[in-house]
Parts: structure tokens; C-alpha cells; sequence
């Protein structure tokens, strides 16, 4: 059982590979985080992707190059054991864009030119919601949040050109969408309040079909529902991706779904 | 002569009203900055805005509610004579989203419940890449920078929601837009490298005509030149007005092309 106990337990077990699965759920309170690692001829420019589309791509922190042990901004209480390379239940390895493994630590991939970035997850407002009555569809129903690759662009940021932005949906009614807004902005480092909504958002966005999300699982949308969209973490994976021509060697990204927890409570991610 | 000055007296200039005219090469070597003012009740949300969305809407410093005499980031060195209701040479006053009047201040609008909001402009990068050896065509031609209204929506913020991007587009040729993207890159407070560019970001930022954009002058493109579109500082203005029914009052604004010259150097505004 996984679920009551501190972050930094939660780490150990998966840097020793005893706990390898998705992270929903684990360690309730606190925050968990997207994974991207580059070789550092790209970080400058995969930073400021980040600085330059924060809802999608909202940057936590960042090691310095080589160094997988800390990271530059107050997200880990003390843990002289933290490893970006093995902390994560599971990574995907993507080779000329093409994902080619999924281990449980990467650190025979990691070399002293690797820069790890952590980005802010939608786990954090989902709890949010939970508490003030809106669960989101996805967790009352066990499924994987809808998400979708849209036609809009991020902008451009060095060799990362022509990356999609990519948001996830939840249904609300529409009378309570006001609210929903409120809840999730202050989340702003966890993509915030959403970035459209409503019918009218699925064309602005150029879903196709709203039934068929690009990842996830499909969610239904009642009758006195509409979709309400926010920016979402896979865009930064997929950007980097994207970007693999541009890249010398893998890309290297959290296995969806499997996050990594920080020493952040919920609450405090409002700070950051 | 204006040229040659420091922007302190320039200042002092637009605040006796003794300068009213457009700002385009005043001060040289010194930026210069779009203006927001709202009601407090707007503010908070329009701040998300610009945070959302730094690439159209680079937020250089604000004032505090009802203090039109400073800015919260370091922009003006000394300067106890500032005022943020008569500093810049033309005002535009909205009411109920249409331009009522272009004033040359505005002490008898403002209230102790306004805010004002300083954000960043492209005439910074423009004299580096005229530096460069490459200088952007609305410069060499002393017309008006070509701006558009796009199709893409900025991520919504409270009660700016549904607000267009709105870009900027100098022609360049092919070969030269890696050192174009280079040079504007270091100008992240003052929109940056492009968001797009090709004849292709025509149609993905669904700009219907090259030839007729929205404000500004029509710019003539050569055969061996494609266009390339930067964000634009009147997205924030755009989305001020377009959000005049939710906001109590009118909403403030410089006169475009009459902007405020501030005691940061174009090579020092990289650090902000």
C-alpha cells in the first residue's frame, strides 16, 4: 500500500524499483511533476519553450548540467538521495522519436552533458476540485483524463518550432464552469484555470473528434455538459519529441502517468 | 530635436505636453513600453493574462492601486517627478470598448482605484537587428510595422477570455531568419524571437491577407522574402478593450506609437 506515506519514502521505493506503476493517487496533498531530460546543447532553448508557453509547459525546476542529484528550485525538502535518473516509476526513452523503452531508471542513459526539468501536473487542481464537490470525470470514473493534440502552436522557442499544443478535457455544466475557473487558476504552476471551454472551443482548437482523444481514454460528455479544456504536460514530451532530428542522442521523458512526487503540498503550490 | 536625451527629460517633455507626437526613435539605446491601465477589480486577472501569455503581453512592471508614481520592477532610475498619467505623449481613452479621446494626460481619469501596467515593445529588438545588418523593412521604409489579428486565442484569464493574438510580420529572406530568431531571441521581455514564419504561418495563424493587417501599414514582401511574425505589444490593449463590458469604467491605453521611454538600456532589458 502506497498511498499514506511521506514523498521521500514514496521516492525510495521507486528508485529501488518497488513501486513501477502509475502515480494517481500516491501520496495525496502533495504535487507530482512531468519529466523532460536533454542533452544541453537544447536546454537553453527547451527553457525558454518553457518560459515562453508556461500554461502548457509550466517549469517547476531544473537540474544542472550532469548533476541528476538536485535541482534549482524549492520543490525537495532535503533528500540527499534524489536521483531525476531513478526517482520516477518509469521513464520512456524515445530514440529518433520513436519511444523505444520504458525502464525504471534511466541512469545508464544519463551522462554528465544531461539537463532534467520537472513541470507542474493537473493531479494537483484535480484534488482541488475533489474537495469543492466538481470531481473531474476521469477520477469519479477510474478512466485516463482525455487529451488531445490541437492545431494550435506553441510559440516557437529555438529548435523547438511547430509543437502542437496539447490540452486535456473534463466535462462540466455549464453553470459551474465559473467556478471550476476560480478553483484551477490558482494552480499556476499546475496549468491553471482553462484555456478555453464550451462547444465553440472543440472547432477554435481543431479537435476533430471529441470522442477520439490523441491520448487517454475517451470521457463522456452529458447532455448538460460541455468540454472545458486546460493546457496539459504531455505537450513539453511531445514538443521534445517533436524536436528529435534537432537532438543529439535519446529524449527521455517520464512513462505517462507514472509521475515523480515532490516535497510540495498541494497548498503550497499556489507559492511557487 | 528630441533625439539625443536622456529619457528623464523626454519625460518631463510628454508630461508638460511639450512632445505629443509619436516616440519611434526618441532616446535611442533606451526601451520603451505599451500601457494597461484598469480598475483594481481587473488587475489581478489581467496580470494572470500577461503571465499566461508573456510572449504578446511581456509585463515589464506595474504600479500599486491608486499610485501613479511608481512601478514595482526597477524601469526608472530616481525619478520622483514620474507619473504614469502624463509620462507618455498620447493617451487612448475607451469607453464601453470604442476610442473616445486621444489625451495628452490623464489625471482626470485617473482614481486611487486604478493600476497601471507597463509592458514590453518591439522597438528593442528592432535597433539590434538594424545593428545586425539586417533591419526590419518598416524601419528602412519609415512606414508602420504591419500587425494583425490572428485566429489564435491567448490562454484565457479571468475575465479575459476570447482575446486574439495579435502579431507583428517583418519580411526577411529565408537564409537570414536562423539569425533574425538569434538576435530578437535575447529580447524575452520584449516579445522575443517569432512565434512563426513562412508563408505557412499565414494560414496557421489564419491571417486572411497579407496585404491589408489590421493595424499599421500594408509592408511589401519581395519574391526572395518570407514573412515572419513576431508578438505583438497591441494583443494587450486589444484584449483590455475587448473586455470593456466586464470591466467598470473605461480602459487606458497609449496612443499606438506614443509610447513611454524608460531608464533601462536595450542591452540591459535581456536581464530583466
Amino acid at each position: 500500500m502506497t498511498l499514506a506515506q511521506s514523498p521521500q519514502d514514496f521516492r525510495r521505493k521507486c528508485r529501488t524499483a518497488e513501486h513501477v506503476t502509475q502515480t494517481s493517487g500516491c501520496c495525496p496533498g502533495y504535487i507530482q511533476a512531468n519529466l523532460v531530460i536533454l542533452p544541453s546543447h537544447a536546454a537553453q532553448d527547451f527553457k525558454d519553450l518553457c518560459m515562453r508557453n508556461p500554461v502548457p509547459c509550466p517549469l517547476l525546476g531544473m537540474t544542472r548540467v550532469g548533476d541528476s542529484g538536485k535541482i534549482d528550485n524549492p520543490v525537495l525538502l532535503d533528500d540527499d538521495d534524489f536521483d531525476i535518473r531513478a526517482d520516477f516509476p518509469r521513464y520512456s526513452v524515445y530514440v529518433d522519436g520513436l519511444l523505444e523503452s520504458s525502464p525504471t531508471d534511466i541512469r545508464h542513459l544519463w551522462t554528465d552533458d544531461h539537463v532534467g526539468f520537472l513541470l507542474g501536473c493537473s493531479f494537483s487542481f484535480e484534488n482541488a476540485l475533489t474537495e469543492a464537490g466538481l470531481p473531474p470525470r476521469n477520477q469519479v470514473a477510474g478512466t485516463n483524463v482525455s487529451m488531445y493534440i490541437t492545431t494550435k502552436l506553441l510559440d516557437s522557442a529555438g529548435i523547438f518550432s511547430d509543437a502542437p499544443y496539447v490540452v486535456s478535457m473534463r466535462p462540466y455544466k455549464a453553470k459551474d464552469i465559473e467556478k471550476v475557473r476560480q478553483i484551477t487558476r490558482e494552480f499556476r504552476k499546475c496549468h491553471g484555470e482553462p484555456i478555453d471551454w464550451g462547444f465553440g472551443a472543440v472547432e477554435r482548437l481543431g479537435i476533430k473528434d471529441i470522442d477520439s482523444p490523441e491520448f487517454g481514454d475517451s470521457t463522456v460528455i452529458a447532455d448538460d455538459e460541455v468540454p472545458v479544456f486546460w493546457g496539459c504536460g504531455v505537450t513539453a514530451q511531445t514538443a521534445a519529441v517533436r524536436a528529435a532530428k534537432r537532438i543529439r542522442g535519446p529524449v527521455i521523458g517520464h512513462l505517462p502517468g507514472h509521475m515523480i512526487v515532490l516535497d510540495v503540498k498541494d497548498e503550497d503550490v499556489v507559492k511557487l
